[in-house]
């Protein structure tokens, strides 16, 4: 490791930094989380006390022009995502975004060009739930054939909220159950299945008043086997993946939440020998993701998620999201 | 109840007889099973001799023709369901027929056209999961609000078999997963939401050398919300039913088995108060199919599941089938 601190900065107040990541991010030795950016200076600054955190500010520009700081955390309303990242690459800051990266792969395409054009400060998307040790394991288990080869995996991720002040239900925001919950679907399927589908069908149930999909559906072909993903934000909390295979499967009851302050994970290994409870030690998956980027800044490899697999993810929402009203939509390449 | 005793006659020594079904007949103290016939007769005595059966028949016509049997169970291979129960009507002898009740809908209107004919002998689908009483404890758990308005259902059923010699996995005898078990799926979703969907989306994977469907995945959009069901011939074992709710969610662990030699059934509720385990007495399904069957044609009611019921399932099954090639295919009556 470098003897160099990481300076971070957090662009807004979002509760998910609160409770989630800046804490993550203070447990490491060699960060040090600088300041805290709204477009309020009392929430900032309330926010800053709050959390520890030495300076606050009115405004998200003056963060970007703070000289000391090298990391940008980006939990803004998912319609900020690509317009504040853009910005903080200009101003020679990395960018942790927070998933999903973007509203829509074009939107995104608007990132790509400017990674390409400032090739020296990095951006990545945020899906913190990679990191946790479970997937490794999950992943050698598959390679070593313990369940035979994959045919079926189903992901599903939904809770209950029709506040309409919430932001996940205002369309104009970057709302609705695919970018804030279904992302994660899409991006277990893709990582399991270590690829693209090769054809889509989905139904989508878009809410009367909010606009957003509320209920999404989907199939998703892969080279390899199929599945079907399942996101709500009007149904009762749960999160799940199945994964099956000709000769078992594997349950992940929490595939998708950060663990951190909760019991440690587990997962059950089904096969004709019977079924094993395989427990990890409690982690911070986000200190993980935290490290990670990091290092693969520092050592100028690749990032773990890169530009590519986000482009991937949210071509994938794109077209389950197409057309835009209650009903099916197919897709094939 | 009548003093009459009911007198059953058996088609064929398929297995689900053997093991399940006569046994669970002859529970019944107002039953008798009179006779077994088989294309052998070797066979037909042989089984006749193991179950306890007095009469064995080396023919199907021996046992149409046979003067004193009320009721014919059909067991035999799904091509045969439907040829042999018209048959059996013919004879003038109610049919209890295993599920799937044809091969395709076409192939079921003719057996309808059988019963408009023959309106005093009756011909049932034996689906035996929706006798057992916890979907009785689950439809009024949905009628009562328990888990709030249903959003979505989850309901696969898979096992491993590529035996060739299987007639499960021969094309030309009604082999394949949805026919065998995907049934399962279809008509427990169409039985919670209580009606036919509005639209069908599918993947189905059939195998290069049964021409069998081996993994078949849909999405149905029902009135209320929406199915995702998944059937495979080539995965390892598992069923399993999950009912989303707005406000909470019901886990059904064996849907679909009968369990008459199993420990007692079991569903979890799972709302914001907890978790609640509902245990019920061990129960013979098949018996209680069998009452349920006798009691309507004695009291001349309509049948428990009736062909409309079967029609709407096997033009499901149609549709998820068609086209007859690996890929999606998509249906909007």
């Amino acid at each position: 490791m470098s003897k160099k601190k990481w300076r971070w900065g957090i662009l807004s107040t979002a509760n998910i930094g609160r409770t989630r990541f800046i804490p993550a991010l203070q447990s490491i030795p060699d960060v040090e989380v600088v300041a805290v950016a709204s477009r309020n200076l009392q929430k900032a600054e309330a926010f800053a006390s709050e959390c520890g955190i030495a300076e606050a500010y009115g405004s998200y520009q003056e963060l970007m022009e703070h000289p000391d700081i090298d990391i940008l955390y980006n939990p803004t309303p998912n319609y900020l995502h690509v317009s504040l990242s853009i910005k903080a690459l200009e101003y020679g800051k990395h960018v942790l975004c927070e998933k999903p990266i973007s509203v829509t792969a074009r939107e995104l395409d608007q990132l790509v060009q400017a990674q390409q054009q400032y090739p020296l400060t990095r951006v990545m998307e945020g899906f913190m739930y990679r990191f946790h040790p479970q997937w490794r394991y999950i992943h050698e288990l598959i390679q070593d054939k313990k369940i035979g080869k994959i045919t079926h995996i189903h992901a599903i991720f939904t809770y209950f909220n029709d506040d309409p002040a919430d932001v996940r239900n205002q369309d104009n925001l970057g709302g609705g159950a695919l970018l804030d919950i279904g992302c994660y679907c899409v991006d277990v399927a893709k990582m399991i299945f270590n690829g693209s589908p090769k054809s889509i069908q989905s139904y989508v149930e878009y809410d009367p008043i909010f606009s957003t999909d509320r209920l999404t559906t989907a199939l998703l072909e892969f080279k390899e086997g199929i599945a079907t993903l399942v996101c709500s934000t009007q149904t009762f909390s749960f999160q799940q993946v199945y994964i099956h295979g000709t000769k078992g499967r594997i349950e992940v009851n929490i595939p998708f939440n950060s663990a951190s302050d909760e019991e440690p994970r587990s997962i059950r290994i089904v096969t004709k020998e019977g079924v094993l409870k395989k427990t990890f030690d409690q982690i911070n998956a986000y200190v993980l993701m935290a490290q990670a980027m990091q290092q693969a800044i520092e050592k100028k490899h690749p990032l773990p998620i890169t530009l590519q697999d986000s482009m991937e993810t949210m071509a994938i929402i794109d077209r389950l999201l197409y057309p835009k009203n209650n009903g099916f939509g197919s897709y094939t390449p």
